[in-house]
């Protein structure tokens, strides 16, 4: 039987997690934002995390359909409107098809989702997938990994923007807004895994959830770095760098 | 509007499928047989193929659940006694038991799953979702890679006694059986999709339905390869060559 922890040591061991297990540590990312990949790979991270980006609201709704209270979806629900917008500001989507655009992917065949790894599907469906059958608690922790994303964010687009010529500001404003909302989301849903989990089962659940999420962020990448970076060829239907999909 | 294939243009364009998507094409696999793989990388291919192999009969119950007579029931059965075993004889599932003890796994570290890969874990379920959430002729089509497997299953199997000093028949007995047993069971599951598939969209979706099990099959070893024969370190929390899990 497990002894309860404090709630310090609990978000101490929180963000231990994200201290050794968040992407920012993953060979790829490390790539991305020393400017070590070719455009063709800079594209190929664009176009599959495009996958991940179309389904956070999707998960987003069903945590929102098990949320009980006004107060707490009213809550819940602005993730979805940073994500999907509103009559007068793009969402998040709309700006990471920015980002694709920018980087010269065809944006019918970003949409399609043709060309993506299975790796990269089986991964972001494994993760809507435990949003939807996991408890509340569970699925609320898996968003944690937003307690690490804004250092990270800064990072990456200093480094691309220092060492890719065809990359802008403009083609990586799907992160200008995204410290800010990861800031207010995952201190709410921080507040909310601390307050709700109230047996040592639970503070472990939370935990579990935060390395299952981890996992699927970690093996996106694994799945780019596979594909696209170590020797060998793409597997079948994926996008093949100078092929379909990028504009002429 | 696409044209109705004729019954063996469709049993053709199936077998194109498998004669260049199927699993025994892949690095992986390839130098498993020809004896290219450390005792440690065979080891990491037991310990996550178990995942695969115990899910098998679950996704088996699923298209059982979904069949509406006796008749297709009592023939779709015989593949969850083949995996589970009866009375009298063990199952897939425990000769594939016998296949990790004998390469020197801990079995209660096999059974626990605790050491598969992320990218394993990921490609598994989402065989298991598709064939709860598809159509039947979808998750029946998705069966038929056992079309492609008793050839390969030969060539295997000599290849591993021949190379590697702690391979015995006994470690491979998993095998015995599965070339007959496949046999029958993809010339039923291919008897059923040529005669259920009436139209040109559901030929297509029995086409796909292939494309996509040859995809979790390749993601599987995409994933130990990545892992286990790249340079590189394998993902946390899975197993590690030397370390728990393995026998003393």
């Amino acid at each position: 039987m497990n002894a309860m922890m404090t709630s310090d040591d609990f978000v101490a061991a929180l963000r231990e997690i994200g201290a050794t297990r968040y992407h920012h540590l993953h060979p790829f990312q490390l790539k991305l934002q020393s400017g070590e990949l070719s455009k063709a790979q800079v594209q190929a991270w664009a176009l599959n995390r495009y996958y991940y980006q179309s389904k956070i609201p999707v998960k987003d709704a069903y945590i929102l359909a098990r949320m009980e209270t006004s107060e707490l979806r009213r809550e819940w629900r602005e993730r979805i409107v940073d994500h999907d917008g509103d009559a007068a500001n793009p969402g998040g989507i709309e700006k990471w098809i920015a980002l694709t655009d920018g980087v010269g992917l065809d944006r019918d065949y970003v949409l399609s989702g043709e060309g993506i790894l299975p790796g990269t599907r089986f991964a972001v469906d494994a993760y809507v997938t435990f949003v939807r059958e996991r408890s509340l608690l569970e699925a609320i922790a898996s968003s944690l990994t937003e307690l690490f994303s804004p250092n990270v964010i800064g990072m990456r687009v200093r480094g691309m923007l220092e060492h890719y010529d065809f990359i802008s500001p403009e083609t990586l404003a799907y992160f200008d807004k995204r410290p800010v909302q990861a800031k207010r989301d995952s201190d709410f849903a921080l507040d909310y895994c601390v307050r709700h989990a109230r047996r040592a089962e639970e503070q472990l659940a939370v935990l579990d959830a935060l390395r299952f999420k981890c996992s699927v962020l970690w093996a996106q990448l694994d799945a780019l770095d596979h594909a696209y970076v170590e020797p060998g060829r793409p597997p079948f239907d994926v996008w093949q760098p100078g092929l379909g999909g990028t504009s002429p």
